[in-house]
C-alpha cells in the first residue's frame, strides 16, 4: 500500500518526506495497514505560505462565506458517517455505540453548525461603537491558525473538525491541521470532506491543510512562524509546554489545554444522605471512556471518617466489578502505569488495581489510590500528578479546615466539584472551601461530576495554568470560544463607507448584537441629536 | 534627608534594602534630593504574601467595595493636585500647563471614576447565562496584580494610579505597584493618597503596595510567582521581554505595551489637497510631549513624487522652527541618539536634526530622516527601530504597490493612519493598502494622527506583537480593559443561593448587562415556560 497523501495548498499530494508511521489498533496492539508520512520542514513551510496567501484573500470576506463552508462540510461528514466512525473505532477502540456514533459525531456536527451560525450572524465579533467620538471596534481574524488535536476525541476535538478548528474558521482564518498520529485515517477522512466542502464553496487553496506528523522541532518552528496568527493545542502537558515556549518567544498567541485532575470534594452530609448514588455517579464519570477525558475526576477529597471509608469501599466495589476499558494507545498505558507508580512513591496507597493487564489490547486495572490530607499537603506537587485513564486518588482530610488548605494548594484545573447534602449541614463547609476552590478552577460544579462539557456560550472549558495557558479563555462554547482566534480591530475616524458592515451605523442584519454608546442593542446607531 | 519609605502590607515603613537611588531633574540634569530604596527580594516577597492574604479576604467582595476605594482615592488626589503636579513636573519636565494639570491629571481622575463606575455596575464581568442547562459564567478577579508603569505618563499610566492600576482594582484585585524610577516622588504622593483611601474605605492591608525599584532578576521572580495573578507592564521592549519570558514560563498572564512606530500613510491626493494642514497635524503629533508617546508617528509613508518632497520640506520647516522639548531622562536621550544612528547606518538619511543638544537639560534636535521604499523593504527589520522621542522616518515609495508591500512587512503596531483626499482619487490606493495595514495595527485611523487615545469602550490601545504581548486585549478603555485582570469563572448546576449576585435569576440592579439564552438584556432570567 502506498503512503497516504498530505493536503497542502488545495490538493492532496505525496509528501516530500521519506519517513513514515502507522497507527496501532488499541484493541489488538497491532499496526494498522495505512502508512502515513512524517512531513519535513519544507513541507510545513509550504503549508504556512499557502495559508498566508489564502489569508490575504479571505481576510476581508464576510462571515457568510465561512458559514457556507462549515455547513457544506457538516453535510459531507454526514455522507461519510459509516466510514468515519469505523475508522475512529479502529484507531481509538472507543465504542461505536453510543460513544462515537451517538455522542461524539452529533456533537461534532452540532458545534460545526453552531460555528457556522456564529460566523454568519457575527455577534462573536463583539462590535463596540462610540458614536460621539466615531471610534468603533470589533474582533477580526488573526491569521492562519495551527490546530493540534488530542488523542482522546477523534471527532469532536480533531484538528480538522473539532472545536478549535470550527472556532478558527468561524473567525475567518485558514487552518493548518496537525492530526494526532494515533488516528490518522479518521483525520484523513474528515479532511477529505473538508477539502471537498472548500472546493464546493470556492474557498481559496490552502484554507484547510493537513499534515499528520512532523518533528517536535518543526512543530516549534510552525507555531512561532511570522506568518502564523495563533495556535490551538490540546494534548499532553509536556509536548504542549514545548510549543508554548516557542510560541511565547515569538509573541504568537497559543491556546493550550494541558492537563487537569478535576478535584471533587464530597462533604459528610452528602455522604450520609446519598453515598451509594454518588458512588454510582463517580464511577460512571471516572470509568467513562476509560477515564480518558480532560475532565476526568482524578482527585476526590473526603473527610477521614466512617462515612469517608464507606464511600471509598462503595467506589472500590464498583471499580472492581467493572471490566476495564481499552486505552487509546500503548503510550497512554505506559503513562498511566508510570503516573500510578509516581503517586505510590509519593505516599499514596493502592486501594485496588494499579497494574497493567496482560492482554493484547491496551488496558490497565481500574485503579483507586488513597492518601491522608497531611501527606497530600506535604507532597502536593507530586500527588497532583495526572493519571490520565481509569484511576483516581482519594484524599482523606482531617477536617474541613484541611479541605480548605487542600483547595488552596491545588494547581489550576478545568473543573472542581462540591457535593453537599440537601438539608444544609454541609453549607458551612461549602462556604469555606469554595472561595479557595473557585480561584483554582475554570468551572465550579455542585452535586455533579465534571465529565460532560455542554457546548453553550455559558460554558468554560478553561482554567488557570497548568490546566490551560491563560484563564481568560474557553475552548468550548460558541460564540465564546471564537474570539481566541481573533485580534481586536479599532476604527478611529474611519469614513462611514469604509467601515466593515458590522460597524456601520445601520445594523446589517437586525440580528447582530452591538454595544453602542453603553447599551447592547440590535438597533442602528441613532443619528446625532436623536438620543433616547 | 532619610531614605523614603516603601508601602508594604498596609503601612509605610523603612525598606530593608541598603541600596538607594535618586531621580534626576530632566530640566537641569541634576539629582533630586529625595533618596529612594531599592527593594531586596525578601521585601518583594513580603509584598506578594501580603497581597495574597489580602486577596483571600477581598476575592468574594462586591464591586461596590472597590468602587468606593477608587472614588475616595480620586478625591484624595484632588486634594493633593498642586503637590502631585509639581512633583511630576520636576521629575519629568513635562509642562505643568496644559499637559499635567489640564490634560493628564483630569484624564487620570476620569478613568479612575469610570473604573469605579464599572466596578459598581459590574457589566465588565460579562455575565452569560444558559437558563435551560443552568450553566452560568462571568469574569472574576485573577489575584494580586503587579503593575509596572512607564516613564512617559507619570499620572495616567502611573503604576499606582493609571489605567492598569484602576483596571486591576475594578476587577477586584490587590495591586503591587512597581513605580518607575524616573518619577518616584510623584508615585509616592499618589500612593499616599491611595493608602489613605484604602484605610478610609476599610480595604485590608496589602490592597495597595508600592516599591520603587528592584533588580531585574527579582522583577522576574515577582511576575512569575505562584501567588501573583497577572502583570501589567508598559515600558521598553527590552525590559518587557525579559519579564514576559519569566511570566510565560510560569503560565502567568502578562499584558505588555512594548513599542510602536505608528505608520502614517499619506496618499497623493491628500497631499495635493491639503499638505500644509497635514504637515501641521503631523508636526503637532510628532513633537507633542517631545514625541514621547507610545502612539508617536515614527514612520511616514509617501509616494516618491514632487508632492512627497514638498510635504517633507513643509514638515522640515516646522521641525526646524520648533524649539526641541525636554526629554524625560538621560536614558531616553541616549536611546534616541542610538536609534537615529542605527537608522542612518541602515540606509536612512538625515533630513534635519539628528544630534544631541549640548544643554544641561536632556534634549535632542527635532529630527527627520528619509529612506527609499526599496531600501526600507531590503532592511525592514532595522528600519523599523523605534526612535522614541522627537524623530520620524519618511519612506518614499515608488508606487502604491510598494506601499502595500511596506504595509505587509510591518511589525505589529498600536496604530496605523491613512490620509486620503476627499474627492476619491486616493480611494483605490486606500482599498489596496488597508487590508494589509489592518492586520498589522490595533487601531486604524483615517485623516487623523495617532496621538490622543480616548478612554472609551470602543478604543483599542493594543495590537499585534511586538506592540503588545497579545492582540486580543486593549490597555485603554473602560470597561474593556478590565477583564485582562480577570479569569473566566463558570458555575455548572450551582444552587441558586450560592451563585454570585450577577448570575442569579434576578438582575441585581436592573443596570447590569447580561447575555441570557442568546440575548443581551437588563432583565431577569425568565421562569421556565415563560419564554418570549
Amino acid at each position: 500500500m502506498s503512503v497516504q497523501s498530505v493536503l497542502i495548498d488545495g490538493r492532496w499530494r505525496a509528501s516530500s518526506g521519506r519517513r513514515t508511521f502507522r497507527a496501532v489498533d488499541p484493541a489488538t496492539g497491532e499496526e494498522l495497514a495505512e502508512e502515513y508520512p512524517i512531513s519535513p520542514w519544507e513541507e510545513v513551510e509550504e503549508a504556512i505560505n499557502a495559508a498566508a496567501r489564502c489569508f490575504r484573500i479571505v481576510r476581508t470576506w464576510p462571515g457568510a462565506r465561512f458559514a457556507r463552508f462549515l455547513e457544506e462540510y457538516a453535510k459531507g461528514i454526514e455522507q461519510r458517517v459509516d466510514a468515519i466512525v469505523a475508522a475512529a473505532h479502529r484507531e481509538t477502540a472507543l465504542p461505536v455505540t453510543p460513544r462515537l456514533r451517538e455522542a461524539e459525531l452529533p456533537r461534532t456536527l452540532s458545534q460545526m453548525r453552531q460555528a457556522a451560525e456564529a460566523a454568519r450572524e457575527g455577534s462573536w465579533r463583539r462590535p463596540i461603537i462610540d458614536s460621539r467620538l466615531n471610534i468603533r471596534s470589533q474582533f477580526g481574524p488573526i491569521g492562519p491558525v495551527v490546530v493540534f488535536g488530542p488523542n482522546n476525541f477523534p471527532l469532536a476535538f480533531n484538528s480538522v473538525s473539532g472545536g478549535d478548528f470550527v472556532a478558527a474558521v468561524a473567525a475567518g482564518n485558514p487552518v493548518i491541521a496537525k492530526g494526532h498520529s494515533s488516528h490518522p485515517t479518521t483525520t484523513r477522512l474528515l479532511a477529505e470532506a473538508a477539502q471537498e466542502a472548500a472546493e464546493t464553496t470556492e474557498m481559496p487553496p490552502g484554507f484547510v491543510q493537513l499534515i499528520y506528523r512532523t518533528s517536535h522541532e518543526d512543530g516549534c518552528r510552525l507555531v512561532s512562524h511570522r506568518l502564523v496568527g495563533a495556535t490551538g493545542y490540546t494534548g499532553s502537558r509536556r509536548a504542549g509546554l514545548v510549543l508554548k515556549d516557542a510560541a511565547d518567544r515569538a509573541g504568537k498567541p497559543i491556546y493550550l489545554e494541558l492537563s487537569s485532575i478535576n478535584p471533587v470534594f464530597v462533604l459528610e452530609g452528602a455522604l450520609a444522605e446519598r453515598s451509594e448514588q454518588i458512588a454510582d455517579e463517580f464511577t460512571a464519570s471516572c470509568l467513562l471512556g476509560t477515564g480518558q477525558f480532560c475532565t476526568n475526576p482524578g482527585l476526590v477529597v473526603v473527610r477521614q471518617s466512617e462515612l469517608g471509608e464507606q464511600f471509598l469501599a462503595q467506589v472500590r466495589e464498583r471499580f472492581e466489578s467493572s471490566s476495564p476499558g481499552t486505552l487509546l494507545s500503548a503510550g497512554v498505558r505506559e503513562q498511566l502505569a508510570s503516573s500510578v507508580r509516581r503517586l505510590v512513591e509519593a505516599g499514596a496507597e493502592l486501594v485496588c488495581g494499579g497494574h497493567v493487564l496482560e492482554e493484547r489490547r491496551f488496558c490497565f486495572e481500574n485503579t483507586l489510590l488513597r492518601v491522608t490530607g497531611e501527606r497530600f499537603l506535604e507532597n502536593a506537587d507530586v500527588l497532583q500528578t495526572e493519571a490520565f485513564g481509569n484511576a483516581s486518588l482519594f484524599v482523606f482530610a482531617r477536617s474541613v479546615d484541611q479541605m480548605v488548605e487542600i483547595a488552596e494548594i491545588l494547581e489550576g484545573n478545568l473543573t472542581g466539584s462540591v457535593y453537599t447534602d440537601t438539608s444544609g449541614t454541609d453549607d458551612d463547609g461549602y462556604d469555606r472551601i469554595v472561595p479557595a476552590l473557585r480561584k483554582r478552577v475554570g468551572r465550579l460544579l455542585n452535586d455533579k461530576m465534571p465529565t460532560g462539557v455542554a457546548v453553550t456560550a455559558a460554558m468554560n472549558h478553561g482554567g488557570p495554568y497548568p490546566a490551560t495557558g491563560h484563564p481568560h479563555f474557553t475552548a468550548v462554547g460558541i460564540p465564546t470560544a471564537v474570539p481566541r482566534f481573533a485580534m481586536l480591530e479599532c476604527y478611529d475616524n474611519v469614513r462611514p463607507s469604509r467601515l466593515p458592515p458590522e460597524l456601520q451605523d445601520k445594523n446589517p442584519t437586525g440580528r447582530l448584537w452591538r454595544y453602542i454608546d453603553g447599551t447592547w442593542t440590535l438597533g442602528d446607531v441613532k443619528p446625532v441629536g436623536q438620543g433616547e
